[in-house]
């Protein structure tokens, strides 16, 4: 193929879906000139599932990447259908925002966000080379030979590596939704050593509104209160569209158990390994037998299609008995399918091959991010593509790499997940992969990380100085509450009666006051005013920082001292062999994840407390072997 | 391939493009149940090339379009960003409207109205098999096996037949926009017997907005006079965007030149036939070599975009050579190309194996329309579709075909050109294959053809009522100007002196006072007020047909004598080889085309009028030999 030189720049970033806009965005905001290579200029940040972002922890996630100054959060304030606070009965870590996407105005919001930037260059164009010098990343080659070179090169193709789509009996190479796979570079990463796994995911059909008898279903509409994903959006969209639920029935069950034979998962045509906590409807059947009927939730897709996502439904059953599925769900007997359901194997990386920054250790420069690396979920790729877009640029402006911390975010939990233990299946973020849930709310993402996104130059100062004001006075009031005495006057007590509370016997300091479960910080605030007025946000935080402070207080500690061990680091390079006593399995897992710390070496899988307690004092010794490396 | 029955219908119509689309639609409409089976969902009616519909002779077939009932018009009205009304200066027969299309909202709007069509089903899927028995289609097979069965098909895959991109010296196996080719289909057609023939397109590159010095540049804003492509709509974009007009230099031309050798035009990479009415700049400047430079027109790919189309640019030269292009360019030294252009080579079915009906004479009931056909262009592309669509479902429910004739459309010369006379070449509709283009006006595709799409279903009796009323003013004032006698009054000396015109020495006819070209009918009206309140649209027919009676009469006795040769039919199966006396290639031809009527087979290229006479003998005499058919 004849080559020629086409351009150079700071970073190229390999496709443009959620994990690749959120990097492209990212690496051209901090002052990296960027080009972005996405196969199609159509398809940027197209949904090939669910038209629906966040939900637990997911929504969290969409909440760090606004603070961090990233834009998936932005773009679905514009573009929702729907948005509803889930868990507003439960304490405040399990709290999550839930939007339904218009597909198509999510998908050109991101690609204006993109063509507006102005260090970056969006370009269709499909990469098949990576260039590669003495393990160190030169560039690209694309299908018709241009050469782009570059300091940096973050790959986020997704599901497209050797995509097989796999339905029934039948397999066949495609990407998802009928788009090109990517065969050719795929088959170059294994060339270049980098390792892979098969994974697989699937998708449930698509159903046409007007076919819906929706009187047989449940309504869902939004919430009345107007809420957003960013901190900065000011606008609220008010016309929201409703979501619908029904039910599988025993026919529904029926007809999958006398079709299993059909089903690609059980006839072993599928060998990629799919995500358990997001079962196809064959799998919820046949793992939960006991289970009488499963949820199916009925999502529009946008608010100029008809088009309507059967939540609940993911399957690769053969079409024909796709449709008896689907009849046999009360208000969709009549229902007219759109798309088939169908399942997707594709290449993914081992990740522990990589860098907690998400640069591979086998390429230098080189960074992978999103369902590449093996997790499944537009959330969990777009923050990855963030952080690597975010330590693209920092490598190539010599600015200190960013990491974040299991306590500092959802973000951090899922990249340490990634890179220490890798994962046996798609890896999708859950509340409980969190240990410092209470510290990592949706509510207090801005606390946690706006600092970090100013420091990278992704959040403005206009923005930064306002979080600054929120932040004194959150901090004031608290103080405040601190110090203010609570008399036993006759208006307290009326608010004590009227939450049903105990009445004061003595003064008593408005905060121990507000620590009373029943007590409500907005009553409060009538015999205790603030020093100033205060927002919603402001009293939230103050709220929840005073009636949860003790167990705050806790993780604060537990974090404390995790970052000892975060601190302990563990020298380049060392020759794990040279260190009698490590367990052999705990050997191999330190070998390959060659963790940067004590406290990451002690989260591998294998690696034992005895292990780490002989590495800690063979490193306290001080005569490192290394490897050359 | 394990298969499996999945659905009868009365009619299949593979892909949705604007061919595929319309099709759908129209048989749908007229009560047939129709399928759409199209290989993503997500490119409903998607423009691979210029974001615009209309101009001279397209325009006009978007208003037949609208006449007979289909859609294109009514979508690209509520989609646009800009409207201009072209030759407003010239005759009424060349004039026509052109629209500039918001690409992403015209396939929203497409596919929702697919959606919302009761008999109509759209299913993603790819068409690998068609099932003929006995040289009569009877259904399709997808990709993933589903069966599905139906009285007629309609093909309509416009550029997916074994597509190839081809740029710079480079040529690999794909659809349009780097989506899937259609590769087991062509080969399919070609094993049912169905003759192909290699044809390419191009498209020019794609370039960011924000990099364009636009003050080098001149404005072309839209109309302010609020028009449109349907009769039937009401409602008016107002919010236009302009496009605007640079030129090429020398230094373009230099690139060009210099770098010939590596357009595969030149080569000999490309086999397929180009379109020469349609050329790269390369062909420009090739065959134009005086010209000192050639129009740039910047179109805006929509109002959510950055995109913006370079028309006249189309090229398949390498990236690299493009960029240099596009920077010699005034205002696009520095613009940011986002897609490159290219050219495709694709499959194209030789149309003299059609019926004017669209039906393939091979196989019964199997239709093809659109690019597939050896057409380009969309608006070719939606007309054929719409006949097709209208023709099966005629065909299904026992109705009488429909074939609009030259002089009842430009729908009509398009397609007798096409299965008469074959292309060699991508063909596209301009005035100058009309031979009645004073009768096949912009203004008068109403009267044209309402009746037509009102037999068939397709309009609705209200509107078909307000045609006939607007019919019968129309009648009305014709024959009261013919009636009127206009007296030398101070009045009307006053307004004849007025546009210029001598003044009156005696009464007149005021429709032959119409008849002086300097007289206005909105001057005249002062005088000879209408017998009822008129609207600018009557009022242009009105006067149209006055001022050019003299002319439309001549038309009309041309169209007289070839109707009498239309409704000369020559017998089905009628065995050429038994006439003796008509010359060698005009035998092959006429059996190649089997003309239906004596008209059309003197529009056979190589029939003489000899031979036309010698047929109209043979087949006076009666005794006609016929083929076993
Ligand atoms: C069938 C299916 C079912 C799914 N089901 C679920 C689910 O149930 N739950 C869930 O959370 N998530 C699901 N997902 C996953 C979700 O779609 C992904 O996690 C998310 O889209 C991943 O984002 P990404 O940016 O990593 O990849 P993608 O969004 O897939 O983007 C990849 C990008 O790379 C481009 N590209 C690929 N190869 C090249 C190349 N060689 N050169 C240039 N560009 C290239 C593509 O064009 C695309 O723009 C599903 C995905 C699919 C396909
Ligand atoms: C690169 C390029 C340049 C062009 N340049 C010009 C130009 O300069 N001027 C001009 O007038 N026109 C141009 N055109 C042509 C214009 O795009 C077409 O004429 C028009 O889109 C044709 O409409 P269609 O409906 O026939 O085909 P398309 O719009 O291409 O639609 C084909 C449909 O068939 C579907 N399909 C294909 N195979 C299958 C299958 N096996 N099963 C199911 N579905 C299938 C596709 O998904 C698609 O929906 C160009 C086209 C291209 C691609």
């Amino acid at each position: 193929m004849p080559q020629f030189e086409a351009g150079r720049f700071d970073c190229i970033v390999i496709g443009a879906g959620h994990a690749g806009a959120e990097a492209a965005y990212a690496s051209a905001k901090m002052g990296a000139s960027t080009l972005v290579l996405t196969m199609n200029l159509d398809m940027i940040a197209f949904m090939p599932c669910n038209p629906s972002l966040g939900g637990p922890a997911k929504g969290i996630v969409v909440r760090e990447i606004d603070a961090l100054g990233g834009v998936m959060a932005k773009v679905i304030d514009k573009t929702h259908i729907q948005m509803r606070l889930l868990n507003t009965g439960k304490g405040p870590a399990v709290r999550a925002l839930r939007a339904q996407a218009d597909k198509v105005l999510y998908q050109q919001e991101m690609k204006r966000i993109l063509e507006e930037e102005p260090n970056l260059t969006l370009r269709q164009g499909v990469v098949e080379q990576l260039i590669v010098e003495d393990d160190e990343i030169k560039g690209v080659v694309t299908q018709i030979g241009a050469i782009f070179r570059a300091k940096t090169v973050i790959i986020t193709t997704g599901t497209f590596l050797r995509g097989e789509v796999i339905i029934g009996d039948l397999k066949y190479s495609s990407g998802p939704n009928n788009q090109m796979p990517s065969i050719k570079l795929a088959e170059h990463l294994q060339e270049l050593g980098l390792q892979t796994v098969r994974f697989k995911t699937g998708t449930p059909p698509r159903i046409n509104s007007n076919s819906i008898d929706y009187s047989k279903t449940e309504i869902q509409p939004g919430d009345d209160v107007p809420r957003s994903f960013s901190y900065e959006t000011t606008e609220f969209i008010v016309d929201q569209l409703p979501c619908w639920l029904t039910y599988t029935t025993p026919e529904t069950h029926e007809i999958i158990n006398e079709n299993l034979h059909l089903s690609p998962m059980y006839s072993g045509m599928i060998k990629g390994k799919g995500p358990s906590y997001c079962p196809s409807i064959e799998d919820k059947i046949v793992r939960f037998a006991d289970k009488s009927r499963h949820q199916i939730f009925l999502e529009p897709e946008g608010r100029n299609t008809k088009e309507v996502y059967v939540q609940g439904l993911s399957t690769s059953l053969p079409e024909h008995i796709q449709h008896r599925l689907i009849a046999s769900v009360p208000g969709l007997e009549k229902a007219e399918m759109m798309r088939a359901g169908y399942a997707i194997e594709y290449d993914s990386i081992i990740a522990t091959q990589l860098w907690p920054t998400l640069e591979t250790k086998k390429i230098k420069n080189l960074y992978t991010a999103g369902q590449i690396n093996g997790t499944s979920g537009y959330e969990e790729a777009a923050a990855q593509g963030l952080m690597a877009g975010i330590n693209a640029a920092c490598n190539v402006l010599g600015k200190e790499e960013v990491v974040l911390g299991r306590s500092d975010a959802y973000i951090g939990v899922l990249i340490d997940d990634l890179v220490t233990k890798g994962t046996s299946e798609p890896y999708r973020l859950l509340t409980s992969r969190a240990e410092y849930r209470l510290l990592l709310r949706h509510d207090n993402a801005d606390m946690r990380l706006t600092e970090i996104g100013y420091q990278n130059g992704m959040i403005s100062e206009e923005r930064h100085t306002k979080f600054l004001a929120k932040k004194a006075q959150i901090d004031a009031e608290i103080d405040h509450l601190r110090k203010v005495t609570v008399k036993p006057t006759e208006e307290i007590q009326a608010i004590i009666a009227e939450v049903g509370g105990t009445a004061l016997r003595e003064p008593m300091k408005a905060a121990d006051l507000l620590k009373r479960p029943e007590m409500k910080y907005s009553e409060l605030r009538k015999v205790v005013p603030p020093l100033e007025e205060i927002n919603e946000e402001v009293a939230e935080q103050v709220e929840i920082f005073i009636k949860y402070e003790g167990y705050i207080e806790k993780s604060m500690q537990q974090v404390a001292r995790m970052k000892k061990m975060e601190n302990k680091r563990i020298p380049e390079n060392i020759d794990y062999d040279a260190i009698s006593g490590i367990a052999k399995e705990a050997k191999a897992n330190l070998k390959e994840v060659q963790p940067l710390s004590i406290a990451q070496a002690s989260r591998i899988s294998g690696v034992n407390p005895a292990d780490i307690s002989i590495l800690l004092v063979y490193i306290e010794q001080g005569k490192i072997a290394k490897v050359s490396g």
